[in-house]
């Protein structure tokens, strides 16, 4: 393979992609990308607003006065790179190679789609400086983070002044193969679960003077694993229920605990709800007459988009400019969409290939970007003019 | 209560008890403990052979050249007082208290009966002085502790050198409620289990590409607590298993870990082997198809003294001195009896009141150590005149 870089001039999206790639913006530091997409958006008219909260850095901009919104949501903080001797090319110094590969962190997820929707709606606004509709950015620099000062506190502050917002498209690296090929239409929910069931500790020569918790409560979690939840439906998979950490035991081989601790988490469809899940679980428990205490976290409820005018428009734009029609999915972690879609918007997942996210050597096709840039575009002509 | 001393002079047994407690001996630190109890044996003509193994203070001494062979055995290392303040009096400053109780650190476990096996065997000697049989002493510094280089090792040169021992009196303190009232004619063995299970770790969101070792390991815990190992016996309660460590996760919430660690523990009767609990475990495992590797500690095999002339001595001498018929028990822990008894000694254990060992203000009632020594005594009387 050779070291040697592209010939041809980049395009304006890869450009900018580049930009964005030199900035080292490790979760959750912006670094400058969000000063950066502010100088291009304000240039075309948008209304800035910065909203740092919590020190972390993210921005609300809107350009027009009436219609619909249409917001292009996105993070700029990426994952740390991991060992920089283990890339190809430093991580942080982006390149398009040889093989017309964009390479850096963050290419993939997701600066490169920063780039594709700043972009178009360049070409947009040029083309139509008096579109229909609203055009908004919702950007933040933590999404590979805690996600708390991020888009769940900009969806607060547009809640709170009643802000509508019709439409999402969220950047995230939603295709598999080739650029188009999977739009997100929905994410199922996560439900994180804490159980500690109690026992009596005693030492094991003695097991009459002991309650075992890791003994009374295995017939009660075996009954969890079994338990058929849901399945699913046209969108969603079915309900899946894994532990993830389990602990009991004082070091000691001859003592019996006096308490077994459980993380499990469930993703769920909108086949149940969380509040269902919850009962249903505590039923169980009680059922084999476990003691125990439970705690809850709702990580995010699920949302979904089965249909609407964006994805149709978005299908469309796929087929138009990437020349394949998408496939529907709501597979995958969570994603910045579940606060979003509280606000009761239509929300779609649509960007590059995800195949060396979070990975060394992170990647994409630098033609996909043109390609993608092109299909937001076509989404906002289909859904603005 | 009074925190005046006793205004009666302490009896010889309870005279060397005392100077015994005042030695500081946390294990595995002998203190010189078994100097002054070395010196007194060695002034009745005992042939007296410091073993020290590994670090550790050891002795054995016989007196006698024919006949069957009694072996008082015990340990001079006590347990750590833990808080000192929490004690009511100093836990090496050892007293008689207005109640009559010897206190101090190793009063019950077991210098008392050091104490007492000394003037046993010193009134003994000096009544018979040519007496039958050999009587002979093995004590240690390391019973407390990792009893690695202690009785184990001292049974390990006496098998080397084929040293008969044919009754063994352990001086642990098996009474429960009044001196004499059980004596302690076996143990269960203790076989110890750590078995890991191997799955394939993975993100909860993509279950199907994961094998969650929990969930995969749940039945087969649950047959290992339902299975019915043995029932007992005369002498011993049904084999019991306890699992008494369980570990698997990574500490993060969303991701399915590889493997699960599980400690377990067998107690376990003369109707079973090691060899063949480990058998059905593996069966158990393979019928479940788990993914496994399991590792064994024996940490010691049952024994059991069912009957003979030591046990019919030793009840004889407690229904005369104690006035009490002990009852037999094999439960508890294990004891330095598990080594003795694989040279094919009849072991007993027969102590003081067990009810504070372990415990801050460590106490017996002092009478009880003139009684035991004459249990000891006319335990002799009863073998070897």
């Amino acid at each position: 393979m050779s070291d040697a870089p592209s010939t041809t001039a980049p395009s304006a999206t890869q450009a900018l992609a580049l930009e964005l790639l030199a900035r080292p913006s490790v979760t959750p530091d912006d670094h400058g990308c969000q000063a950066l997409m502010i100088e291009r958006l304000a240039r075309l008219g948008f209304n800035v607003e910065r909203m740092t909260i919590g020190g972390i850095d993210n921005f609300w901009a809107t350009r027009g006065q009436h219609g619909p919104v249409l917001a292009f949501a996105g993070h700029t903080d990426v994952v740390p790179s991991g060992p920089e001797g283990a890339w190809q090319y430093p991580p942080f110094a982006p390149r398009i190679d040889a093989e017309g590969f964009l390479c850096g962190r963050g290419a993939a997820d997701m600066k490169g789609s920063l780039a594709a929707m700043v972009t178009a709606v360049e070409r947009f606004v040029a083309d139509h400086p008096d579109h229909a509709g609203r055009i908004a950015f919702l950007i933040t620099a933590d999404e590979e983070g805690p996600a708390i000062h991020g888009t769940r506190a900009v969806v607060e502050r547009l809640r709170e002044r009643a802000e509508p917002l019709d439409y999402c498209i969220v950047g995230e690296p939603s295709s598999t193969r080739t650029l188009g090929d999977v739009i997100k239409n929905g994410r199922r929910g996560s439900l994180g679960g804490l159980l500690r069931v109690h026992g009596i500790q005693g030492h094991v020569a003695y097991p009459h003077l002991a309650r075992n918790p890791i003994h009374q409560a295995l017939a009660a979690l075996q009954a969890l694993v079994d338990e058929h939840w849901d399945t699913g439906n046209e969108f969603f998979p079915a309900t899946s229920f894994q532990i993830s950490n389990l602990h009991a035991g004082t070091g000691a081989t001859n003592v019996v605990p006096g308490e077994l601790e459980v993380t499990f988490n469930f993703r769920y469809s909108t086949e149940v709800t969380q509040a269902g899940l919850r009962e249903r679980v505590a039923a169980l428990l009680d059922a084999h007459g476990l003691d125990y205490q439970l705690e809850w976290t709702l990580n995010g409820k699920p949302f979904l988009t089965p249909g609407g005018l964006l994805l149709e428009a978005a299908r469309a734009a796929c087929e138009q400019e990437a020349g394949i029609t998408p496939t529907l999915s709501t597979s995958g972690g969570t994603s910045d969409g579940r606060f979003i879609a509280t606000l009761g918007t239509q929300v779609i997942e649509l960007g590059p290939v995800n195949a060396t996210i979070h990975q060394v050597n992170e990647r994409i096709r630098a033609e996909d970007l043109d390609i993608l840039s092109r299909v937001y575009e076509a989404t906002l002509v289909r859904l603005f003019t």
